[in-house]
């Protein structure tokens, strides 16, 4: 396996591979153009020369600095690197990519290429991209498998993504509360190799149920003599496949583990999930709330064809269009007073972003709170009455600077009244929104980043409107 | 040290201290209002039994879990958890507490009391803290470390927040290269606890500088006879002090580590990072991303006090103001455009909304780009037409919707070409702002989310505005 390497060394070895590549497409389109045999054949030896010192640099790069050097490149220099690469570790770097490169790259393929790239992996392995793996294909991959293997496959791939099921490995390993630890030494080191992150060995009593774990440090550093049982630890955090990945993640975090076990109901231990599961998952989650609060899907592929990137920003924007077609109504049903007064057509969108902008500092609050369980039945209403008193305060300030303003430019003092009041309005409004969304989307089991941002500025615009166009209607004319 | 529980049962004893907390306030009142001696006398011994249960409860908590349970409840409650706790446990909840809470409960105690809290902390927690004490109580706990942790302490604190010079830890355990695996097995017998997040030891050579690494799982697995330079892991993942904090969390993510030595220049070993401190940062950093980008700044605690939660969103809500004042003197120009067509006014929001929005969008997806590292200087005029090409889909698509919709109402086909065109217009400049505002921020080695939501509207609206009645002006009237 090629070794981890520095910072510095990756960015070398990446200029270089660009260098490469940039050299071969410029050769490609030499023998394009080529009109004579001969010097095709000059450029072709020119090229297989480029694609051997391709393959070279290629060659020093750890899987995970290979699956980040092919995501940073754009779409038609990962293609030549995923056909030089494919065959030698093109499986490993498709458990290692995000989940779009994984599907463009899937994509490009057909059957016979696939199985053949996917043919090293085991079911473990399947059970993390089978979501991308053509149907026939992957049945295909699981009549390769061991019988135990495909087993394993079809258990753990049974549970949803953000189950721990989905999560957990059945690479691990399991003595018995009886061996001492000069037995379980011994047997360790029968053993070819121990898998990643395996900080502890599992114990299991004599009706083979989980009794409690070993740290490599106490098998260290204890009596050969003792058992197990006495020193083993008890007090494990354990889950169940069917827990949810993000609580196990919040358990990875709050209790600083490296590994833990996953039990059935009967406490008979079935997988173990590892804290570079548990971080990867962390990472997807946190990043995914930024993007899907303005409307994206979470892995969104920052290469990926440009329809289908519209494709995945347009339903956001479509309902946000019609949001805004509502809020032009509402300014539609005041046209006799803008008539009256056009000043007010300059005045309101200054209501609508601040209160907009407001919204949206409360919503991020939320959404952060809620994924780090920090909201709670006990706690809510003294979140809202919190989030309300801000509202108040900054509408005072804000609406006393904004009026300030509108009298400075109209000099009328009637028109700064009533957009002072309407901004202290919609900044209550707006915080109240703000901490709503994010709840609501939560209460009916929906993330509650998903398009937060957009429901938001929905709601702020129109009323925002309204309230400005409103009072002014009331109490500028008459 | 209180075990780790599971999430159910975590929530019955925070929902039994919570009870507890409710009649004790209900007691504290009685006492208050209650005129008789004698019936004082009967609430008190009410309140010192809640007391004691309360503190029954509490024992049972990690102290992880003492500092979850104090983050979510509201600061009164906060304080009376803290008054039972504070001296047996509160440093160990100090360090792993928020950062805000942090603040917050610091504040509350006089120099005594935060001294007392503070004594069962060494210089390597000091580090991690010592932002947040006053600056001459930290003197004080100086004065109070051995010569070693003090020298620690002052050499970690050198280092800015974000390097990882802050994140490491000087506990570690080192031994030669010419020892055996059987010597080492039996030095290691020897220590009395190895430290946390321990896979490995750090083997150096004759001059003392690192050669490389042990993990326990070699040690327990090999031949004892055999040297540790001959088995030891050369191609270690190291770090320098000055190393960025992100760049080191990268490297744990992608190599799966689970710790890694910090060398100085010379090659010797003076820390070790661990996946814990990472993993805490990568939850810090991704999170903070979403609120800084909407204006807040990183770590606001849900409970703040009013004022200090307003006057931390006060700033870029002020900044949205002025922004917002400019929008209105865009519209303010074309005074003369509306007040021949009112409907103008009700149309223009809806460009600026649409605008702001596809901004964002394109904004979240390359702060999730920097932030993993996928944005490199080969790559960034891909991005650019990539970016510019979706913004010219969707705003022929949307531009569509827009006039159909503007037809459908006012029947006049200019109108309705002129806000298409402009619609077009808009996005393909909302793109272009979207992708730059956080590239720039970036390039001025700024927090690339910085405000960037309230930056970009800045720009959305404005420009939105003078496009439209721009286009309207000139088209419209003549």
């Amino acid at each position: 396996m090629q070794a981890p390497m520095s910072q510095q060394k990756l960015e070398e070895i990446i200029k270089a591979v660009k260098t490469l590549l940039d050299k071969q497409k410029v050769v490609e389109e030499l023998i394009h153009k080529q009109p004579s045999a001969q010097h095709q054949l000059v450029e072709s030896l020119v090229h297989r020369q480029h694609l051997a010192e391709l393959e070279q640099q290629l060659q020093k790069l750890h899987i995970a600095d290979l699956s980040h050097t092919i995501e940073i490149l754009p779409p038609a220099d990962r293609m030549r690197i995923w056909e030089i690469i494919r065959y030698q570790r093109g499986g490993e770097v498709l458990l290692d990519i995000s989940d779009s490169v994984r599907q463009s790259l899937i994509s490009t393929m057909n059957e016979d290429e696939l199985l053949k790239v996917l043919s090293p992996l085991d079911g473990d392995d399947l059970t993390f991209i089978a979501d991308d793996i053509p149907h026939d294909v992957l049945q295909k991959c699981l009549e390769n498998l061991t019988h135990a293997d495909k087993a394993w496959f079809h258990s753990s791939f049974s549970y949803d993504e953000d189950k721990v099921g989905h999560l957990m490995t059945n690479e691990m390993v399991v003595f018995h509360d009886h061996q001492t630890i000069a037995e379980i030494s011994q047997l360790l080191r029968t053993l070819p190799e121990l898998p990643t992150h395996n900080d502890k060995v599992f114990i299991v009593d004599s009706r083979g149920l989980l009794a409690g774990a070993l740290t490599l440090q106490s098998i260290l550093m204890s009596d050969p003599e003792i058992m197990a049982k006495e020193i083993m630890v008890k007090d494990l955090v354990k889950f169940s496949p069917d827990d949810d990945a993000g609580d196990a993640s919040k358990a990875f975090e709050r209790y600083d583990l490296v590994s833990a076990p996953v039990i059935n109901q009967r406490g008979k231990i079935i997988g173990r999930i590892t804290v570079d599961e548990v971080m990867d998952y962390i990472r997807g989650e946190s990043t995914e709330d930024m993007l899907t609060m303005a409307g994206l899907r979470g892995e969104e592929d920052i290469f990926a064809p440009i329809l289908s990137s519209a494709r995945n920003r347009f339903t956001w924007l479509i309902i946000n269009l019609f949001s805004a077609f509502i809020a032009s109504r509402v300014i539609g049903l005041f046209e006799n007073t803008i008539e009256q007064l056009v000043a007010l057509a300059a005045l309101m969108p200054i209501v609508a972003s601040v209160g907009g902008n407001t919204g949206n500092q409360t919503t991020a609050l939320i959404i952060r709170s809620l994924t780090q369980g920090q909201i709670t039945a006990h706690n809510t209403w003294h979140l809202v009455r919190k989030e309300l008193s801000i509202g108040v305060v900054n509408g005072l300030v804000l609406g006393l600077l904004v009026g300030l303003f509108a009298f400075g430019l109209y000099q009328n003092y009637y028109l700064a009244s009533v957009i002072a009041a309407a901004m202290l309005l919609e900044l209550v409004f707006a915080s109240l929104v703000g901490l709503s969304v994010p709840m609501l989307l939560k209460k009916f089991n929906k993330d509650p980043a998903l398009g937060s941002s957009v429901i938001l500025t929905a709601c702020t615009d129109s009323v925002g409107f309204l309230i400005f166009l409103g009072l002014a209607t009331v109490f500028l004319f008459k």
